[in-house]
């Protein structure tokens, strides 16, 4: 067998939600913990709740200026230009400085990101690449030891940014409703996540394993009239399908003249944030996705 | 048995989308029969198609300035204070001027107004009073041809508003998200009351008959914590279950302790908009109401 993996234990943990002040969920979760942090703490880490955009939050909405979720490159974490105007600008640097600054030894070791989505995307893991091991053996901790409702991987590179973390983005849930049950799993997730940390921290040998996940490969806009304007709608076939195998010749969309819009590309794709409502100003009905397994060697703490 | 009550034709139907810019259902309906009416017409009358807050579509956000849908009384569209520069006060001025003024003999005979919920209500048809004797029929007409889903009736009296109308409040569907499914229920009700028009125009006779309502009798806000926030959420065992019988004693909220909270009414009551994302500012987190067996007479066009 051959040697695991060594990382550092993980002695600062954040988690954080309201990212997007609309998701509820985590704006939820982040409210309550930030009166009673209790449930968070394990003996072998600190974790410390934070609201990412706490303006968002109070009106509402996903952002007040700009996308905060898209803030944290090093470009924009270190402008002092015009964008230094935009609150998420700020906000995105402030973060910068409690928690990281990002590569530094100060920062925090480990980020959980709460979401929400209006898709039908369940339980959903969100690493930034294959090969965070860290992030990539928590998934699969989480995958054996909640079971609730399967929770698949979506891997997620947007260029130039780097996270030690997993976001969660749990769905169907409309923007600005909080909803029992989905606050409930994700309460169950974020512990279970908490729970490998500290058996990690602890000396635990993960074994290595072979893992599915989804990878962004492209995205899909709206079929649009000359003005620019939305013509066609998911279709029904599609809807709420997040995950499963869309072919070629599946239909995609649907005219309101009632005329189906089939899907051109030459290979089966799985596609993701089917029908999410804060992509449609992103132009995006849905993200394409291959389903991919990687082989992921074991992981033990340093001594 | 007793002779009909008569009315005169309807000559001028307007259906309007967007009064609430986030409602998509309306919104994509309105922007497809503003492009193309040719489907609402009928041979007895004329109907014109018109986007209601065309500001907040732009933004897909509620309103800019302050809810249309309470803007249509007789003090604000009159007002000449400086309420005049909110936006949605200058629009339902202008709407009333239009397709009014209320009360006029130019007036518009009936108006649909097309609204989605984040709510499980299915398709629901809305009416101002049991006494509006039109609306009446057209919901009961509906009922028996529109047979997809169940079309229960809310009446939803609110001070010191008047209409010969009816909206329609279709869901669940998220904010920001136009569903084909609901779509091609609201487009099928619409055609369906239009139907009914044709009818009553040409003559027909529409027998007298029994139809249940579900009145509105008062509104829960969420439980709160002494700083004001929002204490509790909607119990799994209420959620989803909009016009279903909830007892005294039965569980409405959960608290992130995971405390239950009873309602304590004295009477059976039947909730509806639970959980509504616009219904969270305005301190509801359910409306209750209770269920009533109208008798209503039998219509023919006035000859």
């Amino acid at each position: 067998m051959a040697s695991p993996h060594y990382l550092p234990p993980l002695r600062q943990v954040a988690v954080c939600g309201g990212t997007h002040g609309n998701e509820m969920s985590g704006v939820y979760l982040a409210k309550h913990w930030l009166r009673d942090p209790s449930e968070l703490q394990r003996s072998t880490f600190h974790a410390t709740v934070f609201m990412s955009n706490p303006r968002a939050v109070e009106k509402c909405v996903r952002y007040i200026g700009r996308d905060l979720n898209r803030m944290f490159t090093a470009d924009i974490l270190n402008s002092k230009g015009s964008d230094a105007d935009v609150y998420e600008v700020q906000r995105a640097q402030e973060i910068n400085q409690i928690f990281g600054p990002k590569g530094s030894c100060q920062a925090y070791d480990f980020m959980f990101d709460l979401h929400n989505t209006t898709a039908n995307m369940g339980s959903c893991l969100i690493v930034k690449s294959e090969h965070s091991l860290l992030p990539m053996h928590m998934c699969s901790y989480i995958q054996k030891h909640y079971t609730v409702s399967p929770c698949p991987i979506f891997v997620y590179l947007l260029p130039g940014e780097e996270s030690n973390g997993v976001a969660l983005e749990l769905g169907p849930q409309p923007q600005g409703v909080v909803r029992a049950d989905l606050l409930a799993q994700m309460r169950s997730i974020v512990a279970c996540g908490l729970d490998f940390i500290e058996l990690f921290n602890k000396g635990t040998l993960f074994p290595a394993f072979e893992i599915e996940a989804y990878k962004l490969v492209g995205r899909m806009d709206y079929p649009r009239y000359p003005d620019g304007e939305i013509s066609a709608v998911i279709h029904p076939n599609l809807q709420d399908k997040d995950f499963q195998p869309l072919k070629p010749g599946d239909p995609i969309f649907q005219t309101l003249s009632g005329d189906d819009i089939l899907y051109e590309g030459d290979d089966i794709t799985y596609p993701v944030f089917i029908n999410e409502a804060a992509y449609y100003e992103k132009k995006c009905a849905f993200i394409m996705t291959e389903k991919h397994t990687s082989s992921q060697p074991a992981l033990q703490r340093e001594l």
